[in-house]
C-alpha cells in the first residue's frame, strides 16, 4: 500500500499508511541523478512533493515545518547576519528566512536542481523564496559544500528528506555534524529536521547524541504539527555552541503586530517557548543528552 | 476507502486517509443499539476500538489524549474531590483520574455498555480504571442523567466520539452546556474533546463560542500529539465557572518522582502550560472568545 493507487497517495511507515486523495498528477515518479520525485495535486492540500516515495510538503500544511524551522534558530540568535540551508529545494525554508531584517545573506546547497525546478513550476507559494535577492544558490553535495568553510555562517539549517532516505542518511551522521561545527560560528546555532518521537524514539536518542557529541547544548523542539507527517508530529534538533545559551527563550519577542508584519501564520513568541515543552516520556528519552 | 480493506483499517476524513495495518479483526463491526463498534489488533499500534468508523484509541498511543483530558482539569483545580465522565467507555480516562488521591468519587455516564464489556476484553490496559474503588458507572444518556443535578460536581469531562457522529452530536451543542454548567459546582473546571484545528477551524470556532456562552472562561489545549488521529492532533476545551482562573497555570507543580510516582508518560507541569500555546492562526481564529 505505497504510492499513487485507487485516486490516493499513499506513504507508509511502520504499520501506519497515511493517503491523500489525489485530484491530478502533475509529474509522474521521475528518477533524477540523486532521487525520485513527484508532484500531484491533492483534492484538499493543495499540491504535493513527494521525494523517495515520502510526501515533504503539502500547500496546505507546510507552514509550521518552515516557520519553525526557520524561525527557531533564528529568534535564538542575537544578529543572525549570515545563514545557510543545506537542502531546502522546494524554497519554504528561504521564504521565511528572508523575512528577517537581520539576515543579509542566505545561502542554500541543494543537490538536486530538478526539485527547485518543479517547486518553481507547482510550489509557488514556497518558491517565493528564490526570488529574494539575499539568496545566493549552490547546486552542489552539501558534506562537500560545507567543508571548505571555517566559523563562516551565524545559522545552518537541515532542510533534508528522512535518514533512511539513501541520499540524505549522511546528514544524520557524525562527520557531517563534525564539519557543521567548524563552519558556523562560535556564537552561531543549527536547526535540523528531526522525527516523530512516538513512532521512532530509539533513532531520536542516536541522532540527538550525535549532535550533543558536537555541540554543548541541544534541544528537541517537539512542538510542531504536521498533519501529513506520519506521526502527526516532527521536530527539529535545535544546537548551538554557545554553551551558555538558552534556547527556549527566544532573544527577541514578537508582538502580534510583529507577527502580522513578517505574514506569520504558525511562529509567535509563545509558540517558540511552548515547542520546548517535552511531554515525559521525550523528555525520559533525551534527558541524559541535555546538560 | 474506508474499514476493513487489504489487510489495513482505513479512516477517512476531508481527502485525507489514515490506515492502519490489521493483524487480527477481533470484533467484527457489531450494530449495537446506538452505534456501530468494532475491535481489532493492529500490527504496531496494539489492540484499536473503532465507533462509528472513526479509531477512538489503540493501546500504543491512547496515554496522551487520557492523560491530557484527565489531568489538565483536574491540576487546574484546587480540591477535585467529585468528577463526572460523560462518555469514557474505554476506561482510560477513569484509569486517570483514579490516580490523584484528591479525588474522592468518580462517575462515570456511559450509554453503550457494549463499548465498555469489549474495553474490558480487548483494551485491559485502559479498562484497568473499571477496577477503581472510586468509581460508580451509570449505564444512562448523558443528557437526561446530567439534568438531575445541581452544582454537584468539582470536574465534568466529556470523553466521547466526533461531533458528526450521530451518537455524539448533542453533547457539542448548547443545551448541552447549559446543563453542565448547572450540574458544576462554583469553581468547577470541564474538559471536553476538541477537534483539529488545522483541518477543521471552522467547528472549532463554532465549538468554542458554544462553550463561552456559558463559561467565562475558555481555553483550547492545542498541544496534544496522536499520531492515529486525522490531522496528528486533537485538542480539548478547558472552562472554567470561575472568571478568574487561569488554566494555563496548574495548581499543583509536579516533580519528576511525582510523574514517576503517578505513572505518567506524557502530562507534566511543563506540558500543561505549554499545550495552551496556540500557533498565530489557532490564536487568531479563538481570540474573540478568550476573555
Amino acid at each position: 500500500m505505497e504510492g499513487f493507487i485507487d485516486g490516493h497517495y499513499f506513504e507508509k511507515w511502520d504499520g501506519m499508511v497515511i493517503g491523500l486523495q489525489v485530484k491530478e498528477i502533475l509529474v509522474e515518479e521521475k528518477e533524477t541523478e540523486y532521487q525520485t520525485v513527484s508532484v500531484f495535486e491533492s483534492k484538499t492540500f493543495g499540491n504535493v512533493l513527494v521525494i523517495d516515495e515520502v510526501i515533504q510538503c503539502t500547500e496546505r500544511d507546510e507552514f509550521p515545518y518552515h516557520e519553525m524551522m526557520a524561525h527557531l534558530p533564528l529568534f535564538s540568535h542575537p544578529n543572525p547576519e549570515k545563514v545557510l540551508i543545506i537542502g531546502g529545494g522546494d524554497g519554504g525554508t528561504i521564504r521565511e528566512l528572508a523575512k528577517h531584517s537581520l539576515v543579509k545573506e542566505i545561502h542554500q546547497c541543494e543537490l538536486d536542481k530538478f526539485v527547485i525546478q518543479v517547486s518553481k513550476k507547482y510550489l509557488p507559494k514556497l518558491a517565493v523564496g528564490y526570488s529574494s535577492p539575499k539568496l545566493v544558490t549552490h547546486l552542489e553535495d552539501g558534506m562537500t559544500f560545507i567543508d571548505r568553510y571555517v566559523e563562516e555562517f551565524d545559522i545552518i539549517i537541515t532542510d533534508c528528506s528522512d535518514y533512511d532516505s539513501e541520499t540524505c542518511t549522511k546528514l544524520y551522521e557524525e562527520a557531517y555534524y563534525k564539519k557543521i561545527k567548524k563552519a558556523l560560528k562560535p556564537d552561531g546555532v543549527i536547526c535540523s529536521l528531526a522525527d516523530c518521537m512516538l513512532t521512532d524514539a530509539e533513532f531520536m536518542k542516536r541522532f540527538t547524541q550525535t549532535i550533543r557529541k558536537q555541540f554543548p547544548v541541544v534541544r528537541y523542539a517537539f512542538g510542531v504539527y504536521t498533519p501529513v507527517y506520519i506521526g502527526g508530529q516532527c521536530g527539529f534538533l535545535v544546537a548551538s555552541k554557545d554553551k551558555n545559551k538558552v534556547l527556549e527563550d527566544p532573544v527577541r519577542q514578537l508582538t502580534d503586530e510583529d507577527v502580522k508584519d513578517m505574514n506569520l501564520r504558525y511562529y509567535n513568541t509563545a509558540t517558540h517557548k511552548a515547542c520546548f515543552a517535552l511531554p515525559q516520556y521525550a523528555k525520559e528519552a533525551l534527558r541524559e543528552y541535555y546538560n
